[in-house]
Parts: structure tokens; C-alpha cells; sequence
């Protein structure tokens, strides 16, 4: 069966993220400064053939893990939707 | 009061994605060839005090249409949380 799966990577709370403060620096420039703890991370969406969600998951988490998300300064979050 | 949005950006459908490519052959190179239609695109996640839900929407899609997303070549998805 297709899943689709979505991966949301973020820095981990407490690391600098220079370019969350460059964009909350922008957002404020152009007037918007009711914004505040900006972070800018990465969305990857994809499709996996897998039997179970369970097993999309699994699939979801390995590759987060090997190569979507740096597990030293990034969270992740993951959300599987049957196609 | 404080509304969190998190603003999803993703290359519009059709338009070219060499950076989703890169990963979906990066992933293949470490096995994980069930997966396709890779996407990458950028999470941004930010606080703003606002009257209302409502107008934390409105801001959110103003700050969407300003910086945050290239409307020419990006589509956005916005979510907006009570805290």
C-alpha cells in the first residue's frame, strides 16, 4: 500500500538558529513585529510503498534517523497518511 | 494573545525539485528505495500575539504572502495552536 509521509525537522530548543533570527529580523522590518521565536527548519514530504502504517512509520523513522533529520542539533516529527 | 503558526512551504506541483531529487537518490543509495515523490521544502515556526485566531490566520497568511513563501513558485500551508 502508498503512504504518504510528511517529516518536520526543526532545530532543537536552546541551538542558535541564525536563520530563524534573519527571518524574525525581516518579518520585523516589513512590520511585523508582533512575531516572536522564530525557527525555520525543513519539511520533507514523501511517498513509501509499505504493508502496515506501522510499518510506514518504522520506514519514516529510519530515514529520519540516516539521513533527513541530524539527530545531534534537530527534532523531528512524522506524520504517515494512508493515499 | 499568543497563537503559534507553523507555515508549511512546499514547490508547487510541476515545478522542478532538485533538492527533493538529491534526497530520493540519496535515500535509494541507502536502501530505502520504496520511497518517491520527494519533496523538500521549508517549516517555519513562530509565535504571534494577536486578538483573535482569526487574525492570527490573517497575519499569518500577510507574513506567508511577504517573505515567507515564493507565491510564484511555493505553495503554503498555515496552522494556527492556541498556547
Amino acid at each position: 500500500m502508498t503512504y504518504h509521509l510528511v517529516v518536520e525537522v526543526l532545530p532543537k530548543d536552546g541551538m542558535l538558529d541564525p536563520q530563524g533570527d534573519a527571518v524574525q529580523a525581516s518579518l520585523a522590518a516589513l512590520g511585523f513585529d508582533q512575531a516572536s521565536a522564530v525557527r525555520v527548519g525543513r519539511l520533507i514530504s514523501l511517498t513509501v510503498q509499505a504493508a502496515s502504517a506501522d510499518q510506514a512509520v518504522q520506514l519514516g523513522e529510519q530515514m529520519a534517523n540516516a539521513l533527513l533529520a541530524n539527530p545531534v542539533m534537530e527534532t523531528y516529527r512524522l506524520a504517515v497518511h494512508a493515499t
